[in-house]
């Protein structure tokens, strides 16, 4: 079992209007909403691949009740570490475009932190992979993710880490199994420079693997034996909101095997998925019959050897 | 006591941003929300005056429930119609300016409106005043205000209407007591044409007093004994939204007393207490030191006689 998890788990609103007009009223024509969050569009790509999935984090409120009640109608089995606070909503206006307005999240105490860990290692029992996805909410440390790593590691689960940075660069030095970065995030943790050379210097300090979404530039895999460049099939246009949150669905499936990753597959494959997300309207969704003809595209290039 | 309707209840939601940019993402630096919707809001004016009042209206859901909790901890008493669909939300967007998106509202069923006028009679019963503000849900029909304007003249309650559209015209025929009508609804049902032209057109139709409000020039009333315009203390500034619904509670209050009511003295008061609604930044809120001022500022005219 993939065990996904998101501190910050929102109710995502979206909001259809004919026209944004800033300081006048709108018409809201139509009214969406859904369960997300980082590791909760994670677990909605893995349950539409047929992948046992389940997903975790803290929610809280009417709004978590809103969250909980949603993931059970899409089928996504769910157990959040409840916190008084009320969860967070994102507001996506929709006119063509999308203005986004993101709820700041509640604030967690010290002893629904402590719950939540308790809850988190019960998890970890089942789980062979975790993916720990997304911001930390306030009232939790910046270690957090580093605590939850550990834990992990202690159960003999393996774990995907996809942060930005203190939680990131804290958590590194737990040694996932694979820290998954955009290009922003490494270079907010790494400094600036070559891509590759700051994904090496994310390397060392912990992690097995170092994997870097670039968007249109496609994706750099880099191990200790190697290192890899994987590019999208075409240049495609849709909602790139999402195609991160794919790549870590696939990277999770890889990291199911037990044994060594087959890197050049688990990348093409992740690269695959990411196309499929980004010409899914909506986050959290992949086209599967693009999926399929991606797969057939995409091939890894051999390693580059460590320099 | 004064039982205010809001058949459209909305919890509204505050977002403050650092500046409103279509299509990007925002921050969301503070969330506020409250009970919102016309007769709320008259409600609030009435309960800070320390009236005795009362809401209802329909309201269904989470954020029926979140309505309901809110005017609960504001000390206002609430008796709502419980519809199976969930409430509106309406999310303001401020950055200095006011970005507004309306929530369309659930649909109401047959019998879900049959129970509400059940409530509404067993609630007139304690009424002396019944205010009936702002839109009809999708699935209730356009007469809905015109069968509440009849229930409550059966139990002697009088009743002030501020509606707009076919709810506006068909409420007419019922004869409340008041119509209060700003210039644009006026327009729509009456016609283009003089402000008092068009006032007693609507007269004409039903209601024994019609009360036009017309934003910086002030108010002007009409019955079949003559007709006042009252002006504002002086151009104010601030924010408009709230100012017909304040109108609307101290209209309210003139019609708690028995007898005729005293024109002048209820339009000054009316136009003081909308006038400390617009230094109010926020909708169901007055200035009362303001308003204090205002009613030894505002005189109300002589009538002029019907023509």
């Amino acid at each position: 079992m993939i065990l996904t998890v998101t501190l910050n788990a929102a109710l995502d609103v979206t909001y259809e209007v004919d026209g944004l007009v800033p300081n006048s009223s709108h018409r809201v024509t139509a009214v969406h909403q859904r369960a997300g969050g980082k590791g909760v569009n994670v677990a909605r790509v893995l349950a539409s691949l047929g992948a046992d999935v389940r997903v975790t984090g803290l929610a809280g409120g009417r709004t978590g009740a809103e969250i909980a009640g949603d993931l059970s109608r899409a089928g996504i089995p769910a157990r959040f570490g409840t916190i008084e606070g009320d969860s967070r909503r994102t507001v996506t206006v929709v006119s063509g475009d999308a203005t986004v307005f993101n709820e700041p999240g509640p604030s967690v105490t010290e002893p629904e932190w402590r719950r939540f860990r308790a809850l988190f290692v019960e998890l970890c029992r089942d789980a062979r992979v975790v993916v720990l996805s997304g911001s930390v909410p306030p009232g939790v440390g910046q270690d957090a993710y580093a605590q939850l790593i550990a834990d992990a590691r202690r159960h003999d689960v393996r774990v995907l880490l996809d942060a930005d940075h203190e939680p990131l660069r804290l958590g590194l030095a737990a040694r996932p199994d694979v820290a998954k970065p955009n290009a922003a995030e490494l270079a907010r943790v790494a400094g600036p420079g070559p891509v590759e050379e700051a994904a090496r210097q994310l390397l060392a300090a912990g992690p097995a693997a170092v994997v870097v979404s670039r968007g249109a530039d496609g994706l750099l895999g880099v191990t200790p034996g190697g290192s890899w460049t994987v590019r999208p099939p075409r240049r495609l246009s849709g909602n790139p909101t999402g195609a991160g949150d794919a790549v870590a669905a696939a990277l999770a499936r890889a990291l199911l095997s037990p044994g060594p990753v087959d890197w050049p597959r688990a990348l093409a494959d992740a690269a695959a998925m990411s196309a499929a997300a980004v010409l899914s309207p909506v986050a959290g969704d992949i086209d599967l019959t693009a999926y399929r003809e991606f797969l057939q595209e995409i091939t890894c290039r051999s390693p580059r050897p460590p320099r």
